[in-house]
C-alpha cells in the first residue's frame, strides 16, 4: 500500500511505505528495536504489525502490537512515557525494524530508561542499572500494566 | 544450568548464565540485537538458541541460530567479519537479548557496517548507506551465503 498520510495535525515523518518489502512472521508481526536517536541507547525490543506501523508513520508516535494483550499498544498511553518517531529503518532481509525515537522519560515499565538493565556476569543476570522512577509513580492513575513484548 | 566455563584458551566473559530466566519462543529462539559497544551503532538483529548462547559466552565470539539453515551460525566464519562479545544483556521480561560487540569489518552480508541501511522516506524504503565492501570480496573463497536471520 502506498497511501499517503493526508490527515491534518499529524507529523509527516513519511508517507506510507510499501509493505511488500516487509517479511512478517506467521503471526503477522515483525520485531522492532527502539533506539534513542541522539544517544544511541537501545531502549527496548517490541513487536509491530501492519496496523501499528501504519499508525506510527501516520502519527509520529510509536505504536506496537502487544502479544500478551493481543491489541495495539500505544506506547506511553498510560504512563506518559511516549516515543516520538524520528526515523524508521529496515534491515537487509526485511524482517526487522529499527526505530530511532525520542523517548520521553523511561522506556521500561520497571522505571528504567532501557529495558536491557541486566548483564550476564559471573554466572548470573546482574542488574546494572537502578530504576529512575518508581513504577508506582509511572502508573499512578491506572492499573499497572505488565510489560507486553 | 550454572556450569562454569572451564576450557582453556577462552575468553571468560562470563560463567554460564541461568537459562530459566530466559523466555524462548516456541521454536526455542530468542531475538538478539547486536550493537557496536563503543559507537552505539545497531548492527543487526538475529536469533539465538540455548546452544548458541552457551557457545557465545564460552568462546567470546558471537554465534547465532540461522533460522533459514536450521543450524548454528558462527558469525564471520565464512567472511572473517566476526563479532567479539563485550557484554550480553537481557531485557526486563527475559525475551530479548542485547549483545554489545566489537564488530570486525562489516556486519551485513551486503557489505555495509549495519543491516539497517534502509529508511522509510516519502513512501519508499530508501537506501541511506552505501556498501563499504563488495559482497564478492567478503565471500571470495566461498559460496556467497544468504543472510540468515
Amino acid at each position: 500500500m502506498r497511501r499517503l498520510a493526508t490527515e491534518a495535525n499529524t507529523l509527516h515523518i513519511s508517507a506510507m511505505v510499501p509493505f511488500d518489502t516487509l517479511r512478517f512472521d506467521p503471526a503477522g508481526l515483525i520485531p522492532a528495536i527502539a533506539q534513542q536517536h541522539d544517544t544511541g541507547q537501545v531502549l527496548m525490543l517490541a513487536w509491530m504489525n501492519r496496523a501499528s506501523i501504519e499508525e506510527t508513520l501516520r502519527t509520529g508516535q510509536v505504536i506496537y502490537w502487544s502479544r500478551s494483550r493481543g491489541a495495539l499498544w500505544r506506547k506511553g498511553e498510560t504512563s506518559g512515557q511516549v516515543q516520538r518517531l524520528v526515523e524508521m529503518r529496515l534491515d537487509c532481509d526485511g524482517d526487522a525494524l529499527l526505530l530511532l525515537v525520542d523517548q520521553t522519560g523511561v522506556a521500561c515499565h520497571t522505571g528504567r530508561r532501557s529495558c536491557f538493565y541486566r548483564a550476564a556476569r559471573d554466572g548470573a543476570w546482574v542488574e546494572i542499572v537502578a530504576p529512575e522512577v518508581a513504577p508506582e509513580t509511572l502508573y499512578a492513575s491506572a492499573q499497572r500494566p505488565t510489560r507486553t513484548g
